[in-house]
């Protein structure tokens, strides 16, 4: 099997396997022995997480995952939310009032636009890092300047960029993701500043600061922080080969008639549209050929309805559905690249050959 | 170590954990083999929780613990709630408003009271299968009747009774806890009847038949399957053994001066008050000596407060203060009940000399 969809998901690393096989089997919240044996991992975790950020150990608040700390952030703000046309559903629909700035025709939100949306009322914005289905990196750092000269904190969804770039606090909030870079699934986290107004949703039991609720999932904060350092320490390395099989992925898929590509950015996402198929129909089509890819994001994937991002970026309905993402991981190879690239372009002609659309 | 804190937590098994290990690495909503391997996971895990509580799997919302499907039940509902005095704090703190019905010395709700305190708008009732500090099962089936001639739906909060009781849909939700049944931490259900109004707290990706957004956590269902499956299977020979266990517990515990039980239902708690001690400093002195206990919930542990549960069965704030939980697991053994029963008597001879309170 090929598997090309890691921005939907990753696989486990080995050596994170093992350091959550390690992991302690006590409650953390209990006083002796055990508890504090499973006490302390969460807190290196914890410590390990704030480190890599450049936040405060307190600041780092455990969850189930990237859906739940977009919400935390969106729901547990009260009053008026600016945001952009390309988020996430975890944070567009936590925040239905809110202005959303379009973007470009490359996905790219301008940070200008961001201060106009803001009115007095404000009091929060949120922008992802980088987007889901096509790689387009944002301006954090512009709009965080923007942001923060009017005194309304930024909310950062740094999901799909963990393990792609140097993920850092630009703003006052950020969403981090486990399952996005090589960690295990159901941890995430949402990383809030001291003094961030921001109401608990799960609540009775006083863990994470009074911030979130519930028993520590313990293997799956030592995984969490497990993957996490080893994407900033392999940073480099990983880069240079995403990039590398990156452009080799764009290279070969330019070469089939009428592909074009949308958004780009991070090195792992290179999201391609083909005139005349359905991008659905191409996924099952490679799928049956071993080739494991997406038509938008994996939590989208059974609706008929056009990705909101890609018409966002002026796509028309029938461009967009016909746009596929092909998505890197750290253990992506050569071989996988080049046995796609033996499979896409024939799929690709096939299908137009019969298609309806075409 | 001797580990007597399994209403705390409990340790994974390891064929629970083995199952974890063969869990599927896509996201379940990919549509292409990666995914559908892992769709296919949790259907299953969906299928044997559904098939052993006696509900449909489409009812079968998985969380990332009990917390969360306790306050999606609470917090899902609009409207008037009757709870009880002695519920967990995710209920309670989810349900501010609500009409508490006290309990009896043994910790018993009265079915009839809860019949009392419901309203003409009241929308909800919440009632715990088992009590975690002080293990007495609720008559829920009898509340059940009263509740349903009313038109209106029960949540039985059935986290403690996992593994303990032979859990089954009795009401209209259910909360499920998969690491107090030697499952992973980070997973549970509320299991919902259909039909039953939900609002869903979390929420972007439309998982969970649209009643909880986010990336499954594969590993983690699977592993409580595999938990739940084992508890159902070996029912009677894990019930009969700390049946066995408890018994001898409570018969040393007994010999101690001044000692007294509090509550009592489930086999695997035992929840014994030593007049003139701290409650926390026997937990501290036994943890000296490897033993693991608990005075009162693990979640509450970092509280000054006595336990609301001890509180709410008559006992002063001095005697509640002086109650100690052992409770027991799958996987105790006559070893740790004759080792903790070397070490407690003298412990707390010991502390009564030296208290201030006694």
């Amino acid at each position: 099997m090929i598997y090309l969809d890691n921005a939907a998901t990753t696989r486990l690393l080995p050596v994170v396997r093992e350091a959550m096989e390690r992991a302690a089997e006590g409650n953390p919240s209990s006083l002796h022995a055990a508890g504090r044996a499973a006490r302390k991992q969460v807190e290196d975790a914890r410590d390990t997480i704030a480190r890599i950020v450049g936040a405060d150990p307190k600041e780092v608040v455990f969850t189930s995952g990237a859906t739940e700390a977009n919400n935390l952030a969106l729901f547990g703000t009260e009053g008026h939310v600016v945001t952009t046309a390309v988020e996430h559903p975890s944070v567009l629909e936590a925040c239905p009032g809110a202005a959303r700035v379009p973007v470009d025709a490359g996905g790219r939100v301008d940070p200008a636009a961001v201060g106009r949306a803001m009115r007095p009322e404000t009091r929060l914005v949120s922008v992802m890092w980088a987007n889901n289905e096509v790689g387009t990196v944002q301006p954090v750092a512009e709009i965080a300047a923007i942001v923060r000269a009017r005194g309304v904190p930024l909310h950062v969804d740094a999901a799909q960029a963990c393990g792609k770039a140097r993920v850092r606090m630009v703003g006052e909030m950020l969403t981090l993701s486990a399952h996005k870079m090589h960690g295990p699934k159901g941890v995430g986290a949402l990383v809030v500043r001291r003094g961030v107004r921001l109401r608990a949703r799960q609540v009775g039991g006083g863990q994470e600061f009074e911030r979130r609720a519930g028993t520590e999932n313990v293997a799956g904060v030592v995984g969490f922080a497990k993957a996490m350092e080893l994407a900033e320490r392999e940073f480099d390395a990983r880069m240079a080969r995403m990039e590398r099989l990156g452009k080799r992925l764009r290279e070969g898929l330019a070469e089939i008639r009428d592909a074009r590509f949308v958004g780009g950015g991070l090195p792992h996402i290179v999201n391609a549209c083909f005139r005349g198929v359905d991008g659905e129909a191409v996924i099952i089509a490679l799928d049956a050929e071993g080739v494991c890819a997406s038509s938008g994001s994996a939590c989208a994937s059974q609706s008929l309805e056009p990705s909101h991002v890609l018409v966002a970026m002026g796509l028309r309905p029938d461009e967009a559905r016909g746009c596929v993402r092909f998505s890197l991981g750290a253990d992506s190879t050569e071989a996988d690249v080049e046995g796609a690239l033996a499979v896409v372009p024939r799929v690709i002609e096939r299908l137009r050959r019969i298609s309806p659309v075409a």
